[in-house]
């Protein structure tokens, strides 16, 4: 009993921290146990590949597969409550990640969705300086946040703008040029818009050339907004930082007096914690 | 009469309020109705699915045009003053997204523009928290206009530099190339210059490539112009709402005492002028 | 003598003028033929409109030819020193929108080089609000200025990447995916780090489309670099004005004693003028 | 003896500084023949110039070589210390941008590698005035410095982004649409999200193109990411300098007497604390 209590926290230590050395080395082996599991995937559907190396490569998925599936039951076992696992970000992700080659048995071609195992990479950010790194995602992720509304009112724009385009130049161009229904339209206008510009279907009337040249100049111009957007919100985040990390001068604050009613310093303005 | 006003109140509270759950209601089966309507006309001009279900299509068409006849003289109706209605923004979108269906009786293929239905779904925003998303269209709106004169100015420079070049190209690379008229030219330096590049019009001289070598950098670092023009307006209206929210607050530093070397509020730590 | 004088005088009022009405009009009249006159240009290379319209076009372009001959004489005449005229900007370019058509009856097809007439519609701008026009592209000259070593440097980099990349692309694809010769490669390596993309070349062997991702993944982040200069100036430039425009505060400078040897307000800190 | 010590002298003079007129001079030869070299090698691969110019083009790239080979030996023996400049960024450029030609006696083809003499004309920045320059590198490495951790973290979501997006789309669209891989399907998704578009590889079913579609619109979106890292970094950067030259001058602070009540200094106006 007490020898499993200890394997088990043996196993917490090793599989959940990253401070230690062997949770490391864990961590490590399991990154490149992913990466390869996932090039495995993908190199098998090179025909050349496929045809030299496919038994190899199908042995090798199940073998990942069966190792993937070990530490996941380990990581039930292991955790403080594997419940709470289970339903975690990375409960479901390392769950998900084992499934598709099972899957596979009863329907060919699922196996591909193991590379869903890339999100297990995200581990790599223990590695790595973890805190740091959680606070960049962060940031990002605040940055984000704080200006979503204003970018889900531009897709919005962006949408209805497609779809009008989209509509007219099915109008105006017709079947010959490859317009062939409205929704074709909205997708030519998309890869417009956004200046990928495949090539595949292209306005050929000197009106739909005119529309196209308009609507990619918008394009060019209005991709400034969301970056403007996002630019500014992480110069007032960036702000914010810089602020909070200057804010009490104990140099002014700690040789004042302060009257007891005040909640900011009176000579620097500084506030008093 | 009573009833009548009453029943006109009762509309009115339906149709124009977004508080109340009946509007809401309302707002919301409003929405699922447009985006059906548009979908019903981008659909139909989908070859396989026309001969399939056109005559369906064709009966839900008019469902949904006759239903938003009936919704717009309701509007007419329930609002205080019909004349602002119908000659306000949402009353214009409101008269044009019906109006293609009974078009198409005499000009067959303008239902098309029935897209413009899409306007419609501006209202959504009443649906999520009205006044914040109104804010944020009113702060794009506002960065959009301080730095609309830059962006002319940006967008004159742009016409004039593809005007030149495409004639340049249409010397240059002459008719084997496609370039078969200025016009083309023109066009096919915009394609280039918003990097959006389909491929269907291309240099094929030494002198034509060097020459697309030279717009396209330009295109590729001129994109930072109005990118930074509206990420730097971004910036300074951020900052004025800041600072709006933390300039000196009336309700504080004017009902407190303040020493006589203080220069900063000692209570909300607001300078002192 | 003296009527020559008025006349002088008079023309000049009329041309280089741009507050009264008869200014004005002029510069209007003036706009719309520079317009006019290269889209006859323009149409005049398209088959079909060539073939039908050809002499008519031909005569008008000799007509604004002759009218912008007279024109430019008269600004000479005109101008309060003729020299000074002749080799100013403006000057320059009236004279070789004029040039092309004279030159074409030598040496035909150079009457295509007309589209420089363009560059005259920067008239425009003293038409609208001249002073606060000029003001944002001097804003936008002097952000571009400011920044413009960072941007040498960084097109600089480009130049070199683009060199590397399209030496190793013909070193690995060779001819058969079309990259016949190394500046061909340069020429694709440029097409694919602006995004544009045409697609007339493309990579086709494993290793080349490695190393294309890799170039496209690397011009994907690195156009973030001239945006972030320029963005990071126009603020730097955006809070100089601002803080221009609030300075010396009257309210307390003016009401503050200053000991003589003070530059700056000792209670706001304003500096002194 | 002292002669050969004076002759090392005087070429350590010449060849590594950058002040006086002969050090000049001799940079200026040095990057005219480094861009000429360059210019050899690329022109040699257009076949038609080959055929042509062939033999003396071979003879130029061996003038280069051993011209740069005698360069390179008298840095070593000029230099203060032979082994530091052989080890230093500048000694491995100049040694790798001779090796190809050598090395292309045995291995045909990798004389090509000789692009890598790009790198030499970084040298040039010495001839514009050298700190500024080197001030303007800086500033942008250190911009791209701070924002690297986020940037990793934004390519990190790319690369997750286009692996599972590649494999879906390869699932979906298959062989036909030239799909024939995962790893295809990942270099498609990369050309996609980056706005390159070839058109080489193009999703032709329903499905796929609606996946591209949220594949686009989303990469159009994410370009805003790093490009407001990048941004708000140097903006923070560009206040840095600008408060390092405003911040307490101790010069003047310290010399000068403060009246009791002042919160800012009287002369330069700077804050006191």
């Amino acid at each position: 009993m007490t020898s499993g209590k200890n394997l088990r926290q043996r196993l917490h230590y090793i599989i959940f921290d990253y401070d230690t050395i062997p949770a490391k080395a864990f961590d490590l082996v399991l990154i490149v146990a992913i990466l390869l599991s996932v090039t495995v995937v993908m190199l098998d559907t090179v025909r050349g590949i496929h045809t030299a190396y496919g038994e190899a490569l199908y042995l090798l998925e199940w073998f990942f597969t069966i190792l993937f599936t070990v530490e996941y039951l380990l990581r039930i076992y292991a955790s403080d409550s594997g419940r709470r696992y289970i339903f975690s970000f990375y409960g479901i992700i390392d769950f998900l990640s084992i499934l598709p080659t099972y899957f596979s048995i009863f329907v060919p071609g699922t196996q591909y969705l193991l590379v869903i195992r890339f999100f297990r990479v995200l581990r790599i950010f223990r590695l790595l300086k973890l805190v740091k790194f959680v606070k960049e995602a962060e940031f990002v992720k605040a940055s984000l946040i704080a200006s979503s509304r204003k970018i889900v009112f531009f897709l919005f724009f962006v949408l209805v703008t497609v779809s009008i385009i989209g509509a007219l130049m099915y109008m105006i161009e017709g079947e010959e040029s490859g317009f062939t229904s409205i929704p074709k339209g909205v997708y030519w206008a998309i890869v417009t818009i956004t200046t990928v510009g495949y090539g595949d279907i292209y306005p050929q009337t000197v009106l739909g050339r005119t529309l196209a040249s308009l609507l990619m100049i918008v394009g060019y111009s209005i991709i400034a907004v969301p970056t403007g957007i996002v630019s500014a919100e992480m110069a007032v985040m960036n702000e914010k930082i810089e602020s909070e990390l200057s804010s009490p001068c104990e140099s002014c604050c700690s040789t004042t007096e302060h009257d007891e009613d005040a909640s900011f310093c009176k000579i620097c303005g500084k506030p008093l914690t």
